[in-house]
């Protein structure tokens, strides 16, 4: 059965692994690094990107499609914008096969070769602002709040399902607007966006801050994330938010004629989360029973499984299931009443357990001598026997607990798990031996950056907002230091 | 402003491209082929998907997503297939780019060529299928009912916004079934569904057949499909379902253990509608004034437009417009209260009126008087005055009565252009100088089809379900036929 797998401790990345293509969430596909996203693992996602897209569409972005082919001479013209994309991307050369001259297959048609090469967009603002010169002739053309849900490819030697793949599923919103600070503002609302995403719909805590120069978005002036700390003590970025200044305006020529008649580049934000979200909201939460899911992310809320020997007491049970059903239906719960007379109980109770589904609802001959249900909560594995009268309101508070509870777990062991290092061998043995974030002094310097990288592969996952100022000196170069910033591996 | 545009009988296809740019439903990008969806046209394709993913999800189809690349080989698996789609088709033979020895821009790195060429999908049949042989081992797997929503590619000589791009959107059902007749059951009932929307979302009616050998999907064992008539009296193929019979099976080797027990290919069905309707949309119902939309789909259902010349005649306006707002908004009536002091009533009019919003609401002082609005059809452009009392439901009743009439008029136009033909020259005639669908004999071959085809570019656009069976001549052989097939040139 499903729950044969790896354990946590045993072996993290199996576990993962094992979870992800056990629940049948994601698999692997024919081509090298491109996921196939199964049933399960999709309709997770769907309810991702509805409760997004309402927050996106709330706060007055309107949806667009651009190309998914970008001249290759566009990835030119951004200078650190090339470096960071351009280089391991998917190239179109030609545009068609013919039959092999030896009856075997098909082959690529010479003379069918692209005159300038397409790639397949690893990110859009190049096409984007190529687009928007077009439509930004007026400060009243702005401010332009654009977002677009698609894919995209960056070529990737070492791949993990949802966490890094070839071809992944992203939205990326593209933002124009008349003045610097306007831009600033929009990059921190949708960090703000994404925030409440995280902590209140995936029950994930996350650390908010700006990237180092390192680590910044190539072609970003300024760049905001969001952090959160996985169960192995490894750090995911969540997601990303661009201050872009004017770089993308300025090499596409997007100027706007100002209220005072004067033509000005425009100010841009660019911010993405993608499906990697998917692997941030399973290991964050899930234990060696299989997946946890938050309540409001689970496709299924409830599952009610009848347990029963005689068809009579399966008629008298589906009576008291079909009715809790409607009963939640109208609180607007999802609830699936598994009928199914080909598997047992006990299998459909493990089945859903490693499916994440939040709450068991389980009916017996005894609850219908006593008007009762036994629930079985999926995060603490507890049970408990509860009248039926007004059942839909006790599962409405339930599933809010739990909403909570699996957000205050992720939020303890992150406390836990976070430390402080005020020499080089304690930060060394923290990020060697017992992983988490280590909040240490750094001389601001890019090199000693790249060199603690090396040594230990841990980076600064940000430097928090609004962090504390403190006088400190470097673990690493020991200079002078003016606050500390936040280190881990990463995924 | 917008409305200097083409008229309908000046240029048709002129007239339908400024609409299509004109009304920021979508423009031309910088990759040859390929169009920009812009946030108005999106809006509306947002519609349909949401209308259309319900009714795949009310008939037991859940959403997946596979790779955007497919193997090249894949493709030379099925033979009929590779005929039809590999042949023009985007060809990735690289995954990398680097700096270019000269220092200007950057080239495809030789290095990094592809063992095998990746092809991005033009349809996703061959990725799926070889994905199913690891899904389906068993009769307990079937049906497996799965739709994808996606981007595909097929190289396109001549382009047209909407009607054909090189990239477009769809979805593509994929479905998997234990009996040849259950496969079948499932391409006629997605046949349904793709009738349902066309004709009660986008008010368009469409002629409901089967194609020729000579249209068939490549792969298909039998194609139906659902046609329409556009105002040019060309026909438009609007969604197909295709009966695959066990051509994918075979070839990806996907097989099941059926109840007794032995080993069986599995049947198939595909199915598909794209962006390709939004251009069947416009086509179908818009006038020299602009887009009509069917309130179903329109974006913005009413528009309230205040019309005054005193401050204080603008806040009362005011209080009365946001009122009607929300009470249509609690009939889940979309509506916009453009209240920018920046545009006067005339403009707007004519702003509305080009977008297709289907009633214009506009309250001016006399109205304040006489507690009354002044309401505009944009399909009749009538206007009437009514009272304010209970608007709500006077308004759900004119959308209705809009979404009605729209469609009737359309039917009315295809009854009206729908001939018949007995002679050669008689058809000849029509397709020359009327246009519209021609009913005519034919001998039921291919050969015959493609003559008539190269003389007049007419086709045959369906051989009608149910069609009447009666003895005839077919109008270019003169050959024996059995039944009358539609005709018509088609986009």
């Amino acid at each position: 059965m499903e729950n044969t797998f790896s354990s946590r401790e045993d072996n993290y990345s199996q576990w993962y692994n094992d979870l992800v293509i056990k629940a049948g969430l994601a698999e692997n596909s024919a081509v090298r690094g491109c996921m196939v996203i199964k049933p399960y693992g999709y309709s997770i996602w769907e309810k991702m990107q509805a409760a997004l897209d309402k927050m996106f569409k709330d706060t007055g972005h309107e949806n667009a499609y651009f190309p998914l082919f970008i001249p290759k001479s566009f990835f030119s013209k951004e200078a650190s914008h090339v470096e960071g994309f351009a280089k391991e991307c998917a190239v179109v050369t030609h545009y068609r096969l013919k039959n092999s001259p030896d009856g075997k297959g098909i082959i690529v048609d010479e003379d069918a070769k692209l005159e300038e090469e397409l790639i397949v967009r690893p990110t859009s603002e190049t096409i984007i602002w190529d687009t928007y010169r077009g439509w930004i002739k007026s400060y009243r053309d702005l401010p332009l709040l654009v977002n677009q849900w698609a894919n995209v490819v960056r070529w990737e030697m070492r791949t993990r399902l949802f966490l890094r793949t070839t071809e992944f599923l992203w939205q990326e919103g593209h933002t124009a607007h008349a003045t610097e600070q306007e831009a600033l503002e929009e990059t921190k609302k949708m960090l703000d966006v994404y925030t409440d995403f995280a902590e209140n719909f995936m029950a994930l805590p996350v650390i908010r801050g700006i990237k180092t120069a390192n680590e910044r978005f190539a072609g970003a002036e300024e760049t905001f994330c969001i952090e959160s700390l996985m169960q192995d003590g490894k750090a995911l970025q969540c997601g990303t938010s661009h201050f872009l200044g004017q770089n993308f305006s300025k090499v596409f020529d997007v100027k706007f004629l100002n209220k005072n008649n004067q033509l000005e580049y425009a100010w841009a934000s660019s911010w993405g989360v993608s499906t990697r979200l998917m692997g941030a909201l399973i290991m964050a939460h899930s234990d060696d029973k299989g997946l946890v899911l938050p309540p409001k992310l689970a496709p299924i809320q409830v599952v009610i499984i009848p347990v029963f020997k005689t068809p009579e007491q399966f008629a008298a049970i589906s009576i008291v299931a079909e009715n809790i059903k409607k009963a939640l239906a109208a609180k607007n719960i999802s609830v699936k009443y598994d009928n199914r007379e080909t598997h047992k109980p006990g299998w459909k109770f493990s089945e859903y357990e490693f499916k994440g589904v939040p709450l068991r609802i389980a009916i017996g001959p005894r609850d219908l001598e006593n008007n009762t249900v036994e629930i079985a909560r999926r995060d603490t594995l507890e049970k408990e026997t509860f009248l039926q009268q007004d059942i839909e309101n006790k599962i409405v508070h339930l599933l809010d607990q739990i909403q909570k509870n699996i957000y205050q777990k992720s939020l303890d062991f992150r406390v836990n798990n976070t430390y402080k290092a005020d020499t080089w061998e304690e930060f060394k043995d923290i990020i060697e031996n017992k992983g988490g974030f280590v909040s240490a002094h750094w001389d601001g310097t890019s090199e000693t950056e790249t060199k603690i990288k090396d040594e230990t592969k841990a980076t600064i996952r940000c430097i928090p907002l609004n962090n504390k100022q403190e006088n400190g000196k470097c673990i690493y170069s020991g200079n002078p230091s003016v606050q500390r910033v936040l280190f881990a591996k990463a995924y």
